[in-house]
């Protein structure tokens, strides 16, 4: 081997990134190379950006082996550095970049649970009597604001201590909070529950002592979580916010967008508390 | 709040680095917050680079995952994963540069273990009778040539098998190609142990899967390790590799540069199959 070979097969600080992408074999996947190669490309690039210490290069490996395994059933702690970091909801920007008119997504966040109970219209899915009392009302429409028939409606969110169910299991009623409403031919929806509270996100773990680090609050604005979904429509994945919590503008998952804050008033029909109404725009499916 | 500040409160696709920045607290760490506020800049321009689709994101945390749930008190898979990305050796190089003339760092690697056994000059490492002898000698030297005295020189490598006692508890008698040497006042060492084998790196895990996936090989070409410590001088962790091994300018971990290979030619006083002989060039500590 003569030297100028060996310049270009070993890894020096200068030819770091294509020394190991140089390495791909011939036959890798083609969007796995373009994934990998951008990865290696921008990871090398913030080593040789901060110049990390021996020692702080260990705490960064001592970091991502926590954070996995602080991971269990109910904790899934990579999904929170992802959205306390910004990326998940920049992952759903790039996979939502809505028409005008289209309700926008948010995040889906850990505690969505599939099968929910089917409800009618207009019932209670505050199941454990706490909380001030709240009737959701809106439509679903399509971007010309035609009702979608048969659109349906799967609700959740924390109940008034702050907690989802699955939270709290043995302390909460079972399926507490959760629901699954089915539109008629009006589109229209109605539903009970509360008024939402904002919450801390789990911040015992790795990516709390991050957030602690950085001198930010874990917390989440009060929100009720959808997922929307009808036949010949994309599904769309969102929040209602409440335009008074005080949290909007400092989310710790980066979740709130303008359009999907709303007024909680009080129930002009005096049977309940208060009253939100929220209109979905479904975007046609592609 | 105006739309003006909304839009420079919430996160969008055209924001995000700067949204996820503009939150870190007046009282972070300073070089906390440079690391980090790199981070998520690379972290973004990666993810708008290849706009992973919510499938690939996924995958990406259930890689994440994984690698942290890998590990345990035998096994780094996140040191793994920083090897055979080229992170470590990237962090090891901006961590020495070395004046002209000084001995190369390379990779520590994961097999290190404290509290092998002081050992004689000329003593045999291999205490498994395996593999084909040789005998190790050279000097331990400062940058201007003249000897170190008290120089310890702590070595290690796998067995003839390509296993480390430590992946082999109960199979490898205890401290199996593990030794301490002190230099005198000539500077001199000498031991006998094996001409070293090539090994692949555990690949059953996560980070096997990536180098299958890439269509790379685990491999790592022959080596001796050793970790150098004198009064007065940087610690020298590094390997001399076999000039002749197949995977030299294939190393998975990319830890062979062209000053630590050596030739292994046959011992000329007959003591043992082979022989190497390899100066150690200490640079003063700063």
């Amino acid at each position: 081997m003569t030297k100028a070979q060996a310049m270009s097969t070993y890894l020096t600080e200068e030819n770091s990134e294509d020394t190991v992408i140089g390495r791909i074999g011939e036959d890798c996947d083609s969007r796995f190379r373009q994934i990998m190669e951008s990865a290696v490309r921008h990871l090398h690039a913030f080593v040789k950006d901060v110049e990390p210490t021996e020692a702080e290069w260990a705490k960064a490996i001592a970091f991502l082996t926590a954070t996995g395994q602080k991971c269990d059933q109910n904790r899934q702690e990579w999904v929170l550095a992802s959205d306390v970091l910004g990326v998940s909801m920049l992952v759903d920007a790039i996979n939502h970049r809505q028409p005008t008119g289209a309700t926008e997504n948010t995040v889906l966040g850990p505690f969505h649970v599939e099968g929910a109970p089917h409800e009618e219209m207009g019932a209670n899915i505050c199941r454990d009597a706490k909380g001030e009392s709240c009737v959701v009302t809106g439509r679903v429409v399509d971007i010309d604001g035609k009702p979608i028939t048969g659109a349906k409606i799967d609700v959740w969110s924390d109940n008034a201590d702050g907690f989802y169910d699955v939270q709290q299991p043995g302390i909460q009623p079972a399926m507490n909070m959760r629901g699954i409403f089915t539109t008629g031919a009006d589109g229209l929806y109605r539903f009970r529950t509360i008024r939402p509270t904002s919450y801390p996100l789990p911040d015992d773990g790795p990516v709390g002592e991050i957030l602690r680090q950085l001198g930010r609050h874990p917390h989440r604005p009060a929100h009720i979580h959808f997922i929307v979904s009808a036949d010949g429509y994309e599904t769309l994945t969102t929040h209602i916010f409440d335009a008074e919590d005080s949290y909007l503008d400092s989310d710790a998952v980066f979740g709130v967008k303008p359009s999907l804050i709303a007024n909680f008033v009080a129930d002009p029909t005096g049977s309940a508390r208060w009253h939100v109404d929220f209109d979905f725009v479904m975007k046609p499916a592609t």
